[in-house]
């Protein structure tokens, strides 16, 4: 297991993390709060548009981490595919006006269709836009979902997989996110932590309450629940990860607290159990 | 893919989908519906004990597949793991009352401790329990349950770990139930299907539904989801298991309606999606 975290020089939150604050109101917090580093989200970005964020985000101590979210590639119609590619390329441009090095990708499932199907269909979308995000200097990370958002969020449910489709793909391009919340019951987790070394491009943290409420947003802070997020960072610190620790929560019930507090709580738990 | 079943010859129910229906009022629904076999909740024969319940059942025409449920094994302390066994020891001896000839086994899962120690806990006291099922004549089956439930229900999330739990254990008294609800997902399912080929004692159907609203209770009936169950099926005959099939729905929705016209929808999907 890794020493504690001394200090937040790799602290970044994910602006859905702090949802009801306008991000013209989450950047001073975050910085009074000692967070080095901020994930956007598109829902956060939209009110002032990527340029006018851009701006707001080079005047402030942050630096931006990744943009989320692209990805929801697979449908059954061939033009439905050909849109969400269109939209994903649309999402490039965003990140790249805003300095987002990396875009975030939920890769999407639909009940419509097979499973493996879905997978196929994400690996052709990713492949095919591959080289506009190059152009844009923007990677892609590939995130699995935990396997309860299979039906409708995510047809890559493992490490396991996303490794593989990385390694089809053979971009340098192309790489993963880790989120402990979706991984953390995976009994090969440590050997795909492994295997994912040189492509890891995020890594998410929460933690996992027990017992969970609802399926999308009872996350719960560090330390208040049972994924073993300090072991993990230390496989993901093995496998060569030393960037940005991104704490991403959705919570009702955290965003019905005052969320500069919050922010604090987020800060001691960062310090003492990730 | 199999072809569509022709008859109920197969169609078993677990008391927990028809929740309200006293056990009294279930056995005649089941009938009334063309239902052949019944799964036992304990909560449903704890009103009338084991023994009144085996009588009211030999009188009917209904078949009795399992006992619902045994397990939850892991704890922090020995006193606790062991009157754990202890109790597992009484409902093995409530299934021979009853005639049972398996108990379906949730293997359970505390915030406590990590996966991997849960699961040698929980092959130790499945191992130490085998002699008791034995001398009493009732199998037992571990169900991998999904990884959603591996916070607070189950230690053992893939067909994987069980295949392996069993292989490790080496008892012809300990099988797997698989229930398509908790590995719908799992890409490695066909080929852990097959390896499951001799220690199949049961398997469950109902369907997931988009989106989930509940992760407890919002099951649907087949067809009503994106579950690919007859392919499934096809699957689980292959490997050579061919005894009832138990529709085992948890669902608010469902429970709220009339039982009777819901038997009658179960029949209907069975016929059509199983």
């Amino acid at each position: 297991m890794p020493d504690q975290l001394t200090d937040t020089s790799r602290l970044c939150v994910h602006t859905m993390t702090t949802k009801p604050l306008d991000l013209k109101e989450a950047i001073p917090a975050y910085e009074a709060a000692g967070v080095k580093g901020i994930t956007l989200w598109r829902e956060h970005v939209e009110p002032y548009g990527p340029k006018e964020v851009a701006k707001m985000l080079k005047d402030s101590g942050l630096k931006t981490v990744s943009l989320c979210r692209g990805g929801f590639f697979p449908a059954t119609a061939g033009m439905a595919r050909e849109q969400a590619r269109t939209d994903n390329r649309k999402i490039i441009d965003e990140a790249a006006e805003l300095g987002a090095p990396v875009v975030v990708l939920v890769c999407g499932a639909i009940p419509d269709l097979d499973l493996k199907t879905q997978r196929q269909q994400i690996a052709e979308a990713i492949h095919a836009i591959v080289p506009h995000a190059k152009g844009a200097g923007v990677k892609l990370a590939i995130e699995p979902l935990h396997p309860m958002y299979a039906g409708d969020r995510s047809a890559v449910t493992t490490m396991d997989q996303a490794n593989n489709m990385i390694l089809q793909l053979g971009s340098e391009q192309v790489g993963i996110a880790i989120d402990v919340y979706h991984v953390w019951w995976d009994h090969f987790l440590k050997a795909e932590i492994e295997r994912a070394t040189g492509t890891i491009m995020a890594f998410h943290v929460c933690d996992w309450r027990v017992p969970t409420r609802d399926m999308l947003n009872d996350r719960a802070v560090m330390g208040n629940g049972c994924i073993p997020i300090n072991e993990i960072r230390g496989w993901v610190e093995k496998a060569g990860f030393h960037g940005f620790i991104e704490v991403e929560i959705f919570s009702d019930e955290l965003w019905a607290m005052d969320q500069e507090r919050y922010l604090k709580r987020i800060k001691n738990a960062y310090l003492k159990h990730v």
